[in-house]
């Protein structure tokens, strides 16, 4: 089959490579119809993720086909269409019995286009395959529900439920990438007063407006923190959402948030932060940080089979998989193809 | 009366000032039986607190008997023995009706011994007397009560609750002064399987296991990460409470807590920390801070009452009024004199 091969930072190729086999019991293996590129792959490609060696397949977001299963997957089957999710889970550890499939210690968690090879490829191996895909509903496409193999329950997990959004509140999301307008989207779900969508690209700012922000504020030329007083009374939001990942996006988050609310770290952070304790220990303030679980993943999927979150707007450019280096090279210069999420199909 | 009255840093008088008069409608009167000192009132007169001004009648916590109300107090009258809370609250602020009384916006909060005049004297005005005292029940001394102004609650709610510790969890608790050894106490309200104090000095560590601490560990002498890691099978603490208030402590406790668990501060700081985002944005974890809001207080009260805490035994000197400065002198040296909690009655 061919896939896109990861050859060190900065070189990827789209080559012929063996195909995918069942190799443990519990694995499936999908033939990728609908994939995606995420930030995270360009952050793979520019050397930032080391566990990431020459010769991995890439991606971690894929709906497909099932084409063959090991002897002890009872929950999907030869033909079945599956959402593949970035998060791969054994489902019998400590944390994936929690819920908490991100920090799988039965050799799951993130590992697609990681640790093993991804969804980039005409085939891929998913391990635990009962409980790391999920059967697509009818009447929903390819790319509605691609979208829930990584932003989706991302931005509405790490952003909106860890940030503890409730109707009535005040909610900043610092950043209006793909991950910040998911957190937008997820947000409404539980009625806020205002969704205030902070950004420095007055083009991101505009989108917001359609995913769900109801105020937009351009951090180059306002300040974010003085519109939020000034909305709120002068307490401050009650849900801060980081959604880019510097040090600096964080911070303003800490100055964003009220008395007794929460900043929900979403991004992925290569620098620490400065944590101001001489100003926040008596402010009780809750901050979360957390890579997605994916238990959200059957509720969204209601949500978008029921018509009541349009996922599928989120896809800005589509591609076949045989032209997935242009998908990369749109995606890559997002700021100035206006790329979301590119669709990349069979 | 006499009152211990700040006079600007390094400075202190046990002097003659006016009696307190019911103010406000919503004031009460209450003569002071037994007082204590607390380390933020040291922080005061170093000069760390600068709304605190030259004048002041020092303290927040206290024991005593109601002498006169306003004509809106409704549930204490005079000759009523009250716990006066370190935390005054309006109860009608949006703050106060979602239990938050730390953030009182109606003219509460800490403002006892800070914004107003505070309990170290021989009578003390208490605003909002119904939000801000408790009933001290029958058969309960002075100085059980008198832990329920402050630490008791502080190391419950910011510590405890705000970790969210469990039976079966393993707590580490950094700090074992006061605050940190009521943690210890709050923490095993809920039958944790390990208490694991962590300080430098021996003998705190030593109090610690009296307190309910069962492993201690001197991070001084041994690596508090490496312990920890040990005790739960590489995973980490599940909750991890700061009670020091330095960057270098906190940081710590971002280090002993497993995936998924929570970090606690208590601390008062003066100065940022540094928030590892870099290793953190993965981990699942989440990071409270706080001032104490006492809403525990009346659970505290029961407990007390019951016998399931004893609140008594954290009160290793004694004083009488008149010898407030002496206090002073030993609850300053608690490293020499081994001073934990001082009670300083008329």
């Amino acid at each position: 089959m061919r896939a896109l091969v990861y050859h060190g930072p900065g070189s990827k190729e789209w080559e012929e490579v063996p195909d995918p086999l069942v190799e443990a019991d519990t694995d499936a293996v999908v033939r990728v119809d609908t994939v995606t590129i995420c930030g995270t792959d360009l952050h793979i490609l520019k050397g930032d993720v080391p566990a990431v060696t020459d010769g991995r397949i890439l991606g971690h977001e894929a709906v497909g086909t099932v084409t063959a299963v090991g002897p002890s997957v009872a929950s999907v089957k030869p033909g079945d269409r599956v959402l593949v999710s970035c998060i791969t889970a054994c489902g019998r550890c400590r944390f994936c019995r929690d819920g908490s499939y991100g920090q799988c210690l039965g050799g799951g968690g993130w590992i697609l286009g990681h640790r093993i090879d991804g969804t980039q490829a005409e085939y891929v191996r998913v391990p635990f395959a009962d409980n790391s895909t999920y059967a697509v509903p009818a009447g929903v496409s390819d790319e509605e529900v691609l979208m829930l193999a990584d932003i989706l329950p991302t931005g509405y997990e790490v952003g909106v439920l860890n940030g503890t959004v409730r109707p009535g509140d005040t909610v900043a999301i610092v950043g209006a990438g793909p991950i910040g307008l998911a957190a937008a989207v997820g947000a409404r779900l539980h009625s806020p007063s205002h969704v205030v969508a902070i950004d420095m690209a007055g083009g991101r700012l505009d989108l917001a407006k359609q995913f769900g922000a109801d105020v937009t504020v351009n951090n180059r030329e306002d300040d974010p923190v003085a519109r939020i007083l000034d909305l709120t009374g002068g307490l401050g939001a009650d849900v801060a959402i980081e959604a880019v990942g510097v040090p600096e996006t964080f911070e303003l988050c800490t100055r964003l948030v009220r008395p007794g609310g929460h900043v929900a770290n979403v991004g992925v952070h290569g620098r620490a932060a400065t944590l101001h304790l001489e100003d926040l220990w008596i402010r009780n303030v809750t901050i979360t940080t957390g890579l997605v679980d994916t238990y959200s993943t059957p509720t969204l999927l209601r949500l978008v089979s029921a018509r009541q979150l349009d996922s599928g707007r989120f896809v800005t450019h589509r591609f076949d998989l045989d032209h997935i280096l242009d998908a990369y090279d749109v995606f890559s210069r997002a700021g100035e193809t206006g790329a979301l999420k590119v669709a990349i199909s069979r």
